[in-house]
């Protein structure tokens, strides 16, 4: 048998390790999928990095690929690209392939729509297949513009940390590997690759920091940037996962059975302990799209409680501080401001 | 009174708040030093960060502040330019104002050797007024080029977190303030600028950080990127204090009288609570300049034990790890893999 050139062994040997360190399932069915040949989906667009992954996974796997493209409809001809894409992953041998047209809207900027598209068809296909996997080609490229991006929200560990490799149903296996190795692997395989346009389209935020703000970053700083992010990714995913391990730890401790939370004792606890257990709080008393500036707000009245009010926070929840403890109020008529003169603790 | 001019405000009240979140001091000289009308230096370049700040402490510490220029001696004139500044700060109103020469080495680069020498001479400048805090000027802006600066480096939370506020006898009381706000402060008070050559030298790193990569990151981001960045600072830096001070009780926890530890139970805690124990434990020690790869080098006995050996550290140290404890050996002579076919637990 010839030599596998390096290019596509190093992407087998990505999915290889991926697989191994497949998560324990919460769910049955989950755990079901981990039995061997149990199917594996992969979501090609035809690109380098989702056709050297499909190729990869049919060497790891064989027999249990299933192969999805989504045709987002959004330029001419992207069924005919999507069909000509599903033959390729025959010929490759995937056990199927099928295509999934999806309807784009325009919430959130084309980006995030065609996103919410795509990633919502590849939900309900694993579904379909017993809560199979789906692999995506994502890579250490991806990773470090993942990182950049958070780092213009400015909101800590928790958008800094990048992807994981393990999201079920979600899991990406090549967030270690460069962009030019999977481009290389498919040359090497005599796989033609389709170059999406929208990959150059200066419109997308993602775009421009590739083609503009990386090269730069990595010119001033001497090479070895994308590499550095992708590291400083998983560091920051472990040391958040740490933090809202002991965060859960302490709210399961603080929260009382009416729902409260003891703001005296939270107190004592670190900042970035006690910013974390308040945002657990708040989300399981329904808020949704907190802003670090809305759980500083209220975590002023634990860490620096002299009787102030917190501003209402989105879905109109409000925190008011009564008797040491913190309660969450829903509606308009909830007050901004605790009144009097002499605060309660 | 004339109204103060909102630069010299936000100045001001800057300097007020870091002062008066001055940390309790670990020993008694710097307790000392808490007294009102204790000294206060204030290292003064002569450009419009370390002016205004001079010209903010003088306003809210009248009769404290000492200030202190350091002549690096690398430009023609700089001596004459120290004195000027000199000059300068007298006529603001401080209590002293001296001028120091330094020798600057080669170590490092001609940036870190500079640095080197001049946080050298402010710190004796503290030792000699009683450990005296020295108060610098770097700024919001400062403080992004120092996150995009720890990004290249990839080593998690440790470097990006950036600067702090208070790191004794280092004070920086501008962390929050833009650097467009200290030159407004000064053209508001008539202060004559200095502007440092080296500040617009394409050959250092940071400058082209200033100049290259934060506008293209600016407006590929669509804005808000150097208060985001200082922001995401702020944060890794309680994250990392939060974890670094469980690790410090978990090393105490597991360490033995004999220096050893103990590497089953280490096993057990988080990998980012784990390495920073890793961490804390080899600079004990004696080991120093560990990069992240050493320190998951020794981790990987720790958590994926199979009897495998440990590259040396630098210094010549060698962790070895026998009946489930870990010990550092030193010197040239130690294994650099364990012998034996069936490795000790």
């Amino acid at each position: 048998m010839a030599r596998v050139p390096a290019p596509v062994a190093e992407v087998r040997r990505a999915v290889r390790e991926a697989l191994e360190a497949r998560p324990e399932g919460t769910n049955a069915r989950f755990a079901a999928s981990r039995r061997a040949n149990s199917p594996l989906i992969i979501a090609c667009s035809g690109g380098a990095d989702s056709l050297a992954l499909a190729a990869a996974a049919v060497d790891v796997a064989p027999g249990a690929v299933q192969g999805v493209v989504v045709d987002h409809g959004l330029q001419d001809g992207s069924a005919d690209q999507a069909q000509r894409v599903a033959g390729q992953l025959r010929e490759l041998g995937v056990a199927s392939a099928e295509v999934v047209a999806v309807e784009v809207g325009a919430a959130g900027g084309p980006e995030a729509a065609a996103r919410d598209a795509r990633y919502a068809a590849l939900r309900a296909a694993s579904r379909d297949r017993g809560d199979a996997p789906v692999l995506l080609g994502h890579t250490l490229d991806d990773q470090a513009e993942t990182v950049l991006l958070g780092l213009g929200r400015g909101s800590g560990a928790r958008s800094l940390a990048g992807m994981a490799v393990w999201a079920p149903p979600w899991c990406r296996p090549l967030l270690g590997v460069r962009r030019a190795t999977t481009r290389a692997a498919c040359a090497a395989l005599d796989l033609a690759v389709w170059d999406d346009p929208h990959n150059d389209d200066p419109r997308y935020t993602r775009v421009r920091l590739r083609h503009e703000v990386l090269p730069v970053l990595e010119e001033a700083l001497g090479g070895g940037v994308a590499p550095a992010l992708a590291r400083t990714a998983a560091q920051l995913a472990d040391d958040d996962a740490a933090l809202s391990a002991l965060a859960a730890g302490r709210l399961e401790v603080l929260v009382g059975a009416d729902g409260t939370l003891d703001a005296v004792a939270l107190a004592g606890e670190a900042p970035a302990v006690r910013r974390r257990v308040l945002r657990a709080w708040l989300a399981a008393a329904g808020a949704r799209e907190l802003s670090d500036a809305h759980v500083r707000a209220v975590d002023s009245v634990v860490a620096q409680w002299r009787g102030q009010g917190v501003p209402p926070l989105p879905g109109e929840l409000v925190v008011v501080r009564a008797h040491g403890r913190l309660r969450v109020l829903v509606g308009p008529t909830a007050p901004a401001r605790t009144a009097g003169p002499s605060p309660t603790r």
